[in-house]
């Protein structure tokens, strides 16, 4: 990766530049930190869908590198057959993980630029492409950071926030979503204490949120998922904040299985339920989250850690990945373009036309 | 362990007789089944602490022995004195757990033989403690059986019954409280699909709750304590059912970490939820829950699985065992001696009274 400085002192868990991309290796953390590098689609669907890379906005991110890695060798001078190769290598992306609608937002975006342009050279729409994932990457972060301004008014000094899963600076091209928010109230001289859900099976807010923070000297105490509601009755959390993978027009949430208890739990104790993502994260397509799919994961993901076995041979095992907060028990919907209370069949709506 | 046969088709964690003691190792099911023996009050104490033996109930039966371990190596001709000497033997068991009151119920049931004793002989103290550590152990198992006639017409034919934690054989004499009521279902004829929260950081549910029902042959599907809340929203949730590690006059009940969400969750889909627990863990010294003294076990439980380290060097961990679920959100408490519904002040006082 020779001819350009990376500033790692930031968080960023895709590099993507000079025809290439490396990934932070993020079921090694918090133990190593692994770079992978890629070259191919089919190796860009691999790490998606082996958790490589997680968390809805840098799902999106990466599977726009896949699209440019994999249009780049198309070898035709047809534009139309160049888009028929590329609308395969779509499809072979989508196929990786079902519920994170950034994913489809990333490939929808790409393929939208290919046919708006099929009258150009197929070099043309290479050079054109390439552009649009290095914006797409770009844009992430920056949409990021201005999604935290937006949101960071909502939490006051002196706040413990309790947060679920990881929707950080690496679930993203950088800065994070609900974790923006937090480093955007910080940034404002606000002290802020997060609380991080570990996040079974995968460990999310054990090994992504706290390494993280822990990084940018941001206070943060590692619990058990079971016990949020223990320190809510304590009085001891002040608001949550989480991310989204999919957020249907009425402003049902779909986000990590796990999500939906902290809900219920924050109406039970009176607490603000915040929830940060970007509009691509909103899938105006669906009307409520009933019809967001729910992806079932592997039962090893539960069953084993590494070698050790957590459970008898042979035990049956549920494991959804996802679960849908409905928009009742959602405080605010804080967005890049601004944030959204009440009803949100009409914000959303209204923040999509004036985007 | 000559001259007597165990029946080794029934559950029991503990086994007592011939003046010794062998527990199954909890740490290290469901991988292994390994038998340790115990000969000293210290010994029994370690057990306890560490948690080779846990369950409110087991640990009860556990002190009781580790009581009379003590006792009968006591050499003097002074009932006085040795009741002086067991009083410190009693101090040492009873500071191992602070939170599951049967460990201090047996406790002071030893202690009571004994000081309602102090005219007899030494020799006839040990005789009958031996004979009271005998009599917890045997009837705590008759109880469960009791408890689970009690509270099985509760669970109604083809129920899915979520649990959490272990309240089972293993967390007791045998036959279990929580399982004990779903053993008593089954016995009953009813068919009953029992869904298990995995327990973190302990995995109780994942290592015994799983391994128990499945040597009975009572179909269970594991699930992490973060997914109850999907699955009841899905509707695939009928009731819950849990243990207890100390109930207060009023109803309230403590219980591993994580069942106040369940209750919460509960209410949230109109279930009922159940608590069923032997009289000895009901502790009529204390008005309400807030009282209830909630033990913080060591961060590594939650930062470490044997050598996997799941979390940065260095993250602060706040680790609770235990949570208090206000009467509230308690459908019905079931003993051995009677369910009790709606006022838990009154309904639990009558029932230890016509006991």
């Amino acid at each position: 990766m020779s001819g350009c400085q990376i500033d790692t002192s930031v968080i960023r868990p895709i590099r993507f530049f000079n025809g290439k991309c490396q990934m932070l290796d993020q079921r090694l953390l918090p133990a190593e930190e692994v770079w992978l590098e890629y070259n191919t689609y089919e190796e860009i669907a691999d790490a998606i869908r082996t958790m490589v890379v997680r968390g809805a906005p840098a799902i999106g991110v990466a599977a726009a590198i896949g699209v440019w890695f994999g249009v780049r060798d198309i070898e035709t001078a047809s534009s139309q057959k160049f888009f028929a190769q590329m609308k395969q290598i779509c499809d072979v992306l989508a196929a990786t993980r079902p519920t994170a609608v950034n994913l489809f937002w990333a490939l929808e975006r790409m393929k939208h630029f290919a046919e708006s342009n099929l009258d150009r050279s197929v070099m043309e729409l290479k050079i054109g492409l390439e552009y649009e994932a290095l914006a797409i990457c770009q844009e992430d972060e920056q949409l990021c950071i201005k999604l935290g301004r937006q949101g960071q008014s909502l939490i006051p000094d002196g706040s413990r926030v309790l947060t679920h899963c990881n929707a950080g600076a690496l679930a993203t091209a950088g800065y994070g979503t609900a974790l923006g928010v937090i480093r955007a109230a910080v940034a404002a001289g606000k002290k802020i204490a997060v609380l991080a859900d570990e996040t079974r099976p995968w460990l999310q807010g054990a090994r992504l949120t706290t390494w993280e923070l822990q990084k940018d000297n941001i206070p943060v105490t590692l619990i058990c998922d079971n016990m949020a509601g223990y320190l809510m009755s304590k009085g001891e959390i002040d608001c949550v904040i989480v991310g989204a993978d999919r957020i249907a027009a009425n402003g049902d949430v779909a986000n990590k299985i796990g999500t939906y208890t902290v809900a219920v739990l924050a109406k039970e104790h009176k607490l603000p339920f915040y929830v940060a993502a970007p509009m691509s994260t909103i899938d105006f397509s669906l009307s409520d989250g009933s019809q967001i799919p729910i992806e079932e994961r592997d039962a090893l993901e539960i069953t084993h850690l590494k070698d050790i076995q957590l459970a008898p041979e042979g035990i049956e095992v549920r494991n959804p990945a996802f679960d849908v907060t409905p928009n009742r028990l959602v405080t605010a919907i804080i967005t890049e373009c601004g944030v959204v209370q009440g009803d949100y069949q009409q914000g959303l709506a209204e923040l999509i036309q004036k985007r």
